[in-house]
């Protein structure tokens, strides 16, 4: 390879979210709960909308609107409506949104890191992208455990990793509730994200926020160095469309807003988030029927011999096999047309439709007793 | 601002492509001739037949097909057409697809440069993303100039720059033809560029090939630090869904697939994309009448005095007011109705359709009369 490609980027591997690697057997069906989507399309008459959309009101041959201040000030005040009883509101000037959480999580090592010395901290098992994004603008990141029952961060380890670091630690990723874990923050853990020196940016990262109903919004509004992530890609059903935000201080976001590239989000993507901020109601029905079902399948699974699980307030469920290989179940459950996540030495499964989870659990049964 | 923004970022202003200052009078009625977007959205039909697509097809809530294996084909086969004559094929894995080709700019910068000494040269006045996104990489941004009559960059110049850079020169960037200037390669320039050391990667950025019909893509299909961007943006009418593709050696391809965002192009974009390959003779058909109405404006503008005009391969016209304040004359353009863009000392005016064409000629005799 010519000199004018990076060295270090020629053994780096690439985000890869399907790693399904020597299967014997192609199932006939496969149930996609991988990668934490929602199992359920828009519903029909919102894609109708959205079609008609895109042939009567925008133009194809036109860039989108770079600023974004509808989907700005509707993401504004959809966050806002979560955090009414604490009278703060988030205005549009306190939000950006991205080609996914992925562009803001670029955005963010930019704005941090690159072209000086600074490094990113992480607990894992966590979010691979912090990592791979980090690496791909050639960001230290400095990683520490978490712990082996309940996956909160070491904040020991934490605290002397940010003392000793060669250089500077200038963000910490915490994800809430965390993938692959399914773990929310800890009082313990938000304290010590609190106690934070304010030249560290806290960013919380909230992807599953529907799913948890728990935020630290409202904390983060009253903070100079907190910043939350969100997405449009889980309880929304909009992975297809590529859709998340920030929400920080002004001055933060004013920044990513210099950061970022100038038309990021395609006007169909802005007229998507549009529509699902205006039906919120309608589309997120679905949210209390994943939280049934992960509770359902969750106590199911507590039952099984030879799996250790955990709770979640997320949109998955992670366990571990305390016999098998891991990735002899992962294979096993390939094979048999339940396609999940191998991460951080586990399983994290996704909550699809009932019919799905049912599946689930009977594969799991059969491959932890084959 | 707090530690943890890089200090160089608070005082850099991010791009602007709709720089209106000062400007009294707001138009009743405005052409947007600034971007260089075509005039004329996509044929009805294929606009039905994506939202078709949108409903039936389509699932919202599944993330985008992250290997664009579809869409990297049918662009290879496009590109294969142009270069028939050579025998020459254009292989799938030789093509990477980009949030427009700003996105693929950017991973270029990040490949060649981040994380260790490195700067890019550019020949101004250029397409300002290349400077602007590496200025946000805190990449160091060699410029040189251009003949003054010609626009050809100032080839002595550039061999002394490469020579005493301070960083080492590991990109060029090279429009064809050149924004805002319109002018293609010369000869002069071509072989400076097949004369540079194969550790500098060579970027010919054809956004409007489809208007000029001139290319470098065979050439470059054959030589080891070569590489083509080009847009779905201008003529094939898809500015609003953000494609661009590069062209290169697979090894490199193999890079920026590294570098990118895992799933940085929404399945519509996608989608549209195709639709635009597919019917490619269909949406062209605007390509002859865009040449016609340029060269038609062109010696319209060549007979208005206190105007400067250069010719153009590209859909829009650079000029220079000879006798006027330069942006006076843009402010009064803008004030009767015609918005174009103000950059590199001139002014670059999209051809649009015929009628918006004569309120150009119109609103330019006006203002340089006043």
């Amino acid at each position: 390879m010519s000199a004018f490609i990076r060295p270090d980027l020629q053994a780096f591997a690439a985000y890869s979210a399907h790693a399904i690697t020597d299967v014997q057997t192609q199932p006939a069906r496969v149930d996609h709960l991988d990668t934490n989507e929602s199992s359920y399309d828009l519903p029909t008459p919102l894609k109708e909308k959205l079609a008609w959309e895109y042939q009567q009101v925008i133009q194809a041959n036109r860039y989108p609107d770079g600023g974004h201040e509808e989907l700005r000030a509707a993401i504004a005040n959809y966050a806002s409506q979560a955090i009414a009883e604490t009278k703060l509101r988030v205005t549009a000037n306190q939000v950006t949104v991205g080609n996914g959480s992925d562009e803001l999580i670029r955005s963010l090592l930019i704005a941090t890191c690159v072209g000086r010395s600074g490094s990113i901290l992480v607990a894992e098992p966590t979010f691979s992208m912090y990592k791979v994004l980090a690496q791909t603008l050639g960001v230290d990141v400095v990683s520490v455990g978490r712990d082996a029952a309940t996956f909160e961060m070491d904040l020991a380890a934490a605290d002397t990793a940010i003392a000793t670091a060669t250089t500077p630690v200038r963000m910490v990723f915490m994800v809430s509730p965390n993938s692959p874990t399914g773990n929310g923050l800890t009082p313990a853990e938000l304290d010590w994200l609190r106690n934070l020196p304010t030249d560290i940016l806290v960013v919380v990262d909230e992807a599953y926020f529907e799913f948890s109903q728990a935020s630290t919004l409202a904390e983060a509004l009253n903070r100079p160095n907190w910043l939350i992530t969100r997405t449009f890609s889980k309880a929304f059903r909009l992975a297809a469309h590529r859709v998340g935000y920030a929400i920080a201080p002004s001055e933060i976001i004013a920044i990513l807003e210099k950061v970022r590239l100038p038309y990021n989000l395609p006007s169909f993507s802005q007229a998507a988030a549009l529509i699902a901020l205006r039906y919120a109601p309608d589309i997120l029905t679905t949210v209390a029927e994943v939280q049934t079902e992960r509770d359902r399948l969750w106590q199911a699974l507590q039952s099984l011999p030879g799996l250790q699980t955990w709770p979640s307030a997320a949109n998955f469920l992670y366990c571990r096999p305390t016999t098998q290989r891991l990735d002899d179940l992962f294979q096993q459950l390939y094979a048999r047309g339940t396609q999940i996540r191998q991460t951080g030495g586990g399983l994290r499964i996704t909550i699809g439709t009932p019919a799905e989870n049912e599946r689930t659990l009977a594969n799991l049964h059969q491959a932890l007793e084959s």
